[in-house]
């Protein structure tokens, strides 16, 4: 039985998503609240998006193969479904900054990875000296200059589209960095906020953070509109670009094709990764 | 010279607003940034609402009176005018829970207190399982079962306009505890979280969190619609009425009158403070 968990997370004190030796991250955590809520020895979790050390998700995905009796045994003599009681049992074991927001039983062939057809983040920024809100502190970058939305979204524009993005990524041994940035747009939330919506089918390692870096220098002033265009041209990693900071960075949704389509989406998806 | 700062703090690890001897509060903490950089060995702080440990802040309102020359000589070489560059040096001293939003030159008669016309606060609760979101955990109450917000208006109606609130308040001896409840409706915000916005003239200790706790009991259905109207009208607090939880609480916004009715007004209200 695959189950998916819908989770979110202030990423403030964990060491980012994937599990490290000796380091407090969001799967150690999951896994090992479920391994004790389930009573077994281990599992193994796969996440839609591995996020870095200081990120954050409201939209995290993540599946795992369970043995059905465990789960109906770690139910007990609870009155809820199953797996409404081990989402509660979970919110009980892990810190109050990871919330397991809902457990449901996958359709057949879903992946959490391999199935999505497109992650979004948000990049929040107060950038105005009347919008720095202590309570938000956590999950907003504070910039000190006022930023030109205009420029920035101009800039956004010419990374639109499947591009090879090396130069906004760390490179990867034997990985493409060939990407389809589907949406990039710059606006003011109600409280004033400069919020960036970016979507992409996926994302290489560091790839939002460096394009918002890069469109940081061109709304503050210190670059030029074309900037981030000639950056995408080069193909190549430019030490003048910034990778901004990850607490700005939130995690905020997943898209997954219509229960029909997920065992071909996973096929696609994978050759994609592979041979691209 | 009178000057007033608009101040944010998220409340959690303050002891509230007022000094105490040897706990960490945002009086405290302002007081001694204020000296520090003003050179000076202590101010007299005014707050506009009196928050109480662990009630947040996004208006909270403070006058104190200074030496001109203090400000003219702290600012020191800055290119910015002398009250910009000393918001800007109190944000270096206080700690990050605390932001500094404005600094200006009081209009004549202005008293952050006494002048104010109302105070509103906001009152959040995740009321629904997916709503829980780890990155607001420190302002937001989780409450494990659905609200019915409908029901809480209309027991809420019941407490507006002038009455004296004695149920609701922790009486102080020598005050009265009459005031004008303006405006008390709960709804739902973008995030699907049940927001109160609450606005009166000015609060007695415990005021709002008292009548939240009341409504809370009403929504989740303990108690009948007409519970916040007996409450009222008994004038004498009630131990079946819970005190929310503080860290829900944030004092959003406070009002004043146009510079040339201040002085009149800071008449009307402690006539009214003292002999009602």
């Amino acid at each position: 039985m695959r189950i998916r968990l819908d989770v979110a997370y202030d990423g403030t004190d964990f060491h980012g998503w994937a599990t490290q030796p000796g380091l407090r991250t969001v799967q150690g955590e999951l896994s090992d609240a479920l391994a004790t809520a389930l009573r077994v020895d281990a599992v193994v979790l796969t996440c839609a998006g591995r996020t870095d050390t200081g990120v954050h998700a409201r939209g995290q995905v993540v599946h795992l193969d369970v043995d059905e009796r465990s789960v109906v045994t770690s139910a007990g003599r609870s009155s809820e479904p199953p797996l409404v009681a081990l989402a509660r049992r979970l919110n009980g074991i892990v810190g109050t900054d990871v919330r397991v927001r809902r457990v449901i039983e996958a359709p057949a062939g879903f992946d959490a990875r391999f199935s999505a057809l497109w992650r979004r983040y948000a990049y929040r920024i107060a950038d105005r000296p009347g919008t720095v809100d202590p309570l938000t502190r956590s999950h907003v970058l504070v910039w000190s200059r006022e930023l030109d939305l205009d420029l920035m979204n101009r800039a956004a524009e010419d990374l639109l589209g499947a591009h090879d993005f090396a130069s906004f990524c760390r490179r990867r041994e034997g990985a493409t960095t060939i990407r389809t940035l589907q949406h990039l747009v710059w606006g003011r939330d109600e409280d004033g906020l400069a919020v960036a919506s970016v979507r992409a089918d996926a994302f290489c390692h560091n790839m939002v953070r460096s394009v918002v870096g890069c469109l940081l220098a061109i709304g503050d002033g210190r670059q030029a509109v074309g900037w981030a265009a000639d950056l995408l041209a080069a193909q190549e990693r430019d030490g003048a670009v910034t990778v901004a900071h990850p607490h700005g960075l939130t995690l905020e949704e997943v898209a997954y094709p219509p229960e029909a389509e997920l065992g071909a989406r996973v096929e696609i998806t994978r050759n994609r990764r592979v041979h691209a």
